[in-house]
């Protein structure tokens, strides 16, 4: 099934537009699975299983797994997604971004190796970077527009052209309007700029907005429902990690997980419009 | 080593400038080695082994190990360059580019993990994305300036600010003049623009540039050489992949590349300032 159907299934399934972000740091784990030979595994899994109902998406980092050998682990938990919670969406975070023949190995990696039904792919090498993505007809391209870290602002905001639009401007309205002819591109803007957020929103239409920066970054989420939602109360995927991954530090942190999870979707529901 | 002395080091003991690129793609691989299960590990060591006294640098693209699951022998292949070749730094191709605590990450995969001597590193999210990479003191961070590709310009040529300056031109002034503190930076400016490698020169000093682009991506090399080089006839780190590690296919497959790389090494040479 197609990256945007999958997540239009999976936001009004769960009534969600919360993705928890899976990035497994091992020494934040709780301590009956520190020493665990497969302690990332079965971290992620029981995160998995106790927020499936809650989300729209997954998105592993593939940093966390590639920084400890753990590439194999990153395989069997996209497959454990895809096999138990068919219809929630892997959006596999790697910010990939090279020249043709180097960026169709990249799309082995993420959508062949890792099965992932979506990736997130960085602009800055322009238009032919990305045409080896998006010859995966399936699959979703989400590329970095406006990001959440302060240094976002050293390029992205600097103004660009005669029209002086800021650079992750012209990123929207080229992705919106030249790079997206099939349909599979989102974009990935930080919720710490909310106004900025309304701004892509006005330029892309629908498209699906992957949105880190709540949580354990301080984004607003009110701020950022408001600013980035559809005329449908959809087009977002709200991330967070941190806060959710490690919400409890017992044998019971799935739960606590699903406990934030469930405040976190329910938080952003309450300022979506009624659809 | 500083990767900074490692470099200066080749260029001065070899005479070259040239880079080989390790972009192993098993489908062009001679056929002696098409079917071997080490295949990998054994075409690039060859190649490294029959150019290593002719080269100042050899650049690993991770993608085409992380399409195969080849970590392990992209680990084994960096391992033999250091223990057979020490004064040869390693280049590991990434284009990573994350916030912070995911930038640690990428950091430990580069430099912990693979044991790179330098990496190359997007700079579309800032400085701080920077910041953990340039927190190992000994490495180089390369960061993607003006690329060879024909999409490069789509966002690198904007005329950004009142200046109009490139955004190209704006990251060299960036990273020359803010980002650069600790002396390990260097930049990717692609050889198919040589008078904005000369551009980039003249606003960087001497920083080590990596150009790509010239063999079978058609940059030509008296252009780069002259554009590109300091007053020193250095600072370059001209890299070539696919001419050179595909030169033959026959069991003498490596000697070809030898060839190769030498007539590559001496046309640089050919226009290089007397030193």
């Amino acid at each position: 099934m197609k990256f945007t159907e999958l997540l239009a299934g999976a936001w009004a399934k769960n009534d969600s537009l919360l993705c928890v972000g899976l990035d497994p740091d091992p020494a934040k784990f709780p301590p009956h699975l520190k020493d665990k030979p497969d302690r990332i595994y079965r971290f992620c899994t029981a995160i998995v299983d106790a927020t499936a109902d809650l989300v729209c998406a997954f998105k592993p980092q593939i940093a966390y797994f590639a920084a400890r050998r753990a590439e194999a682990e990153l395989e069997a938990i996209i497959h454990h997604i895809h096999e138990f919670h068919p219809g929630i969406p892997v959006i596999l975070d790697a910010k990939r971004g090279d020249i043709g023949p180097t960026a169709e190995q990249y799309a082995i990696e993420a959508f062949e190796r890792y099965k992932a039904d979506a990736v997130t792919v960085n602009p800055y090498m322009g238009r032919d970077s990305l045409e080896p993505w998006l010859a995966y007809a399936d699959k979703g391209v989400i590329l970095l527009c406006r990001t959440s870290n302060p240094g976002g602002s050293d390029l992205q905001a600097l103004e660009v052209g005669a029209s002086r639009t800021a650079l992750f401007e012209r990123v929207a309205e080229k992705v919106a309007k030249e790079w997206n002819t099939t349909g599979q591109c989102g974009l990935v803007v930080g919720a710490t700029f909310p106004q900025e957020l309304a701004r892509v929103r006005a330029i892309v239409g629908d498209m699906p907005l992957l949105v880190p920066g709540i949580g354990a970054q301080g984004g607003d989420i009110s701020a950022t429902v408001k600013a980035g939602q559809t005329a449908a109360g959809t087009g977002l995927i709200i991330n967070s990690s941190r806060a959710i991954l490690y919400a409890g530090q017992g044998e019971d942190f799935a739960q606590a997980a699903r406990g934030a999870a469930l405040e976190t979707r329910d938080t952003i529901n309450r300022y979506r419009k009624e659809t």
